[in-house]
C-alpha cells in the first residue's frame, strides 16, 4: 500500500520506553523490513537519548534496507503524558529530567520528515486493534499491566483521547478509597494494588517478615526483588507469593468489572509484562470480573491475551501514521 | 424547523416512569406546546400502564392543539434496559410485572407514527446535551442521583451505547470491594453508597439506633423515610443526619474522581432528585474528586447542575426524533 506523496512508502517508528527503544520500519500495510534494539539508558539525559534514538532509527532503515529519502513519516510513542498536536513529550516517570522535550522537531530536523508522537498505551492500544487481538472490534479496552497499569480505550473503532488529550487513564480508577498511596498522589487506585510496583512492594513486605524463604533466595540469586520474581515464587509452589499474585489479581478483577459496566466493550485486552504470569494473574481477575459485572455487559465482552507482544507499540504507531498521511 | 415527511412537523414524547408519567407534544427545535402528567399506578400491570400513556400523549396533542396527523414520531424513554432496535423494554425495576414490553408497537399502532425507545438515563444525557447544561461540548458525563445512579456518556458528540447498548452504567463502578451488596448483585458499587436508597437506608439505620430525635419526627410526621427527609434534618442541623449525606457525597466525589481520569470530559453534570440537595451533597462530592483526579484531567472538567429539572428525558427524547426523522 503506498503512503504518503511521491511513492514514499516506508514508514519509521520508535517505542522510546524508560529501559529500552525499540526502531522499526514498516510497510504501510504492517510488514516489518528492519528494526533496531538498544537500552535507553536514561540517567544520560534527554540530549544523550535524543542523539541515540536518531541512530536507533538510522541503524533499523539500513537493516531494512530503505533510504532515508523513501521514509513517508516517523512516529514515536513515550510513556507519561505529551502534547500530541506540539510533539513535545511533557514528561516521562522513568525518563528523568525529561520535561518539555520538542521530540518531533528533532526527529524532522534530523530525518527531514513530518513525525508524530503519541503516549505509547494509547498507541498499543490502536496496535491491537488494527493488528492484534481487536481486529474487526469497535469498542475495546486496551490495558498494560507493567511497572504501572495504563491503557487505552478505542472507541467507535476511533482511539479516544478525551477533552484535552490525556483520556484512558485505566490504572487510575479508585478500587479502595483507603488504600495505599499511589504514583499519581490518589488514594487506592487500581495500579496501587494490581502493577508490578504493588507486587514487587507486598513481596519486599513478606521477605522482610521472613515469610517466604524460597522468595528471599531468589531476591539473593537475582540481585533485587521484582514481580516477576514473586510470580517465579509462587509458580514454584510457595504460598506467600501466591497470594501476593492472586491478591494483585482480584484488584484487576474489580476494576474490569467496573469498566465492562462502563463501557460495555467487545473485548478487554491484557497486555504488558505482568500478562506473561498467565491464569496465575489473570485467573483471579477473570472470575471477579465473571463476579461482579452486571451479566448484560458480561456477556457481550471478551477477556483476551494481547497479541503483538514487543511490537505493540511500534505496530499502533504505523497505524497511527497511516491514518495520519493519509489525510 | 420541519421534521419529517409532508410536513408533519411535532413530536411526540413521554418519559415513562414507576410514579409519574410525563408526555409532551414539542416541535424540531425543541420548543414544548403542550403536555400531560399523572401517575402511573405501575401496580395496575402493563396493560393499564400502557393505555395511560397512549391517553396522556393524546391529552398532550389535545392540550397543545396539535391534530394526531401532525405528528412525525413519537418517542418515549423508560427506566431500566431495553432494546431500543425491537422498541421492546426488557425489563424495569420500578415496574413491576414489565418484561418484554413491545411499547413501540402499541404506540405506532396507536397513533399510526413511527415511535423510538430510549433507556432514561441515556436520553437525559441526550437532553442535557442539547438542550441543557452541556451545550456545544464533545464528551460529556450525565449522572442521575436519585433512587439509584445512572447516567449516560455523550463522547465525540453523540450518545455512547457500547456494543449491545447497555454501556453508561456510572453507578455500578464498585469503589468499596467489600462494601454492601447493590442492587445489581455485585458489592460496594457507587449506588449502593450515593444512591437516595443508601441514604434512606443510612436514616433508617440512624433511627433504629435512636440517633436522631428529629429524624425519628420527620419520619413520622411524614409517614417514612427517605433520602430527601435525611437532607431535611441535616439542613436543619441534625449533625448525625449531615453525616450521612457528607458520607454519600464523599463517596460521590471518589466516582466522580475516576470518572474524571478515565474519560478527560469538558463536563460531569448532576441531575436527579437528589441534586436538588445542592452543595449539602455535592459540596463533599467535589471536594473529594479534586482531591483525587489527576490533575491535567481535573483541569478541563467542570461540574454543573442539571438544567432541565422533569423534562430531561422528554427533551432528550426530542433531540434523538429530530435525529432519526433527518436520518
Amino acid at each position: 500500500m503506498a503512503v504518503g506523496q511521491g511513492g514514499k512508502k516506508y514508514l519509521g517508528t520508535v517505542d522510546l520506553g524508560g529501559s529500552k527503544i525499540l526502531s522499526v520500519i514498516a510497510e504501510g500495510d504492517g510488514r516489518r523490513l528492519g528494526e533496531d534494539r538498544r537500552t535507553t539508558s536514561a540517567e544520560e539525559g534527554p540530549e544523550v537519548v535524543l542523539e541515540r534514538i536518531g541512530v536507533s532509527l538510522e541503524t533499523a532503515l539500513a537493516n531494512a534496507g530503505v533510504q532515508r529519502g523513501d521514509l513517508a513519516a516517523v512516529g514515536i510513542c513515550s510513556p507519561g503524558p505529551c502534547d500530541i498536536d506540539a510533539g513535545v513529550i511533557s514528561s516521562a516517570p522513568n525518563l528523568p529530567d525529561w520535561r518539555d522535550v520538542p521530540i518531533c522537531r528533532y526527529l524532522e530536523e534530523r530525518l527531514g520528515v513530518r513525525a508524530c508522537l503519541e503516549n505509547d498505551a494509547n498507541a498499543a492500544a490502536v496496535g491491537e486493534h488494527v493488528y492484534g487481538a481487536g481486529r474487526g472490534c469497535r469498542h475495546l479496552i486496551y490495558i498494560t499491566v507493567s511497572t504501572g497499569i495504563g491503557g487505552g480505550l478505542i472507541i467507535d473503532g476511533r482511539l479516544y483521547r478525551g477533552a484535552t488529550g490525556v483520556a484512558g487513564e485505566i490504572g487510575h480508577m479508585t478500587v479502595e478509597p483507603d488504600g495505599p498511596v499511589c504514583g499519581c498522589g490518589n488514594r487506592g487506585c487500581l495500579e496501587a494494588f494490581g502493577s508490578g510496583t504493588a507486587i514487587a512492594a507486598r513481596g519486599e513486605e513478606l521477605v522482610a517478615q521472613g515469610g517466604s524463604p524460597l522468595l528471599v533466595r531468589l531476591a539473593q540469586e537475582q540481585g533485587g526483588l521484582t514481580a516477576a520474581i514473586v510470580g517465579q515464587a509462587a509458580e514454584a509452589g510457595d504460598s506467600a507469593s501466591r497470594d501476593i499474585i492472586q491478591r494483585a489479581g482480584y484488584y484487576l478483577g474489580v476494576g474490569l468489572a467496573s469498566y465492562v459496566n462502563i463501557f460495555n466493550p467487545e473485548v478487554i485486552i491484557i497486555g504488558g509484562g505482568l500478562a506473561k504470569m498467565g491464569e496465575l494473574l489473570l485467573g483471579p481477575a477473570r472470575a471477579e470480573m465473571e463476579a461482579r459485572a452486571m451479566p448484560e455487559a458480561l456477556k457481550a465482552v471478551q477477556l483476551k491475551p494481547a497479541e503483538l507482544g514487543d511490537y505493540v507499540g511500534v505496530m499502533g504507531m504505523v497505524a497511527l501514521l497511516r491514518e495520519a498521511t493519509r489525510a
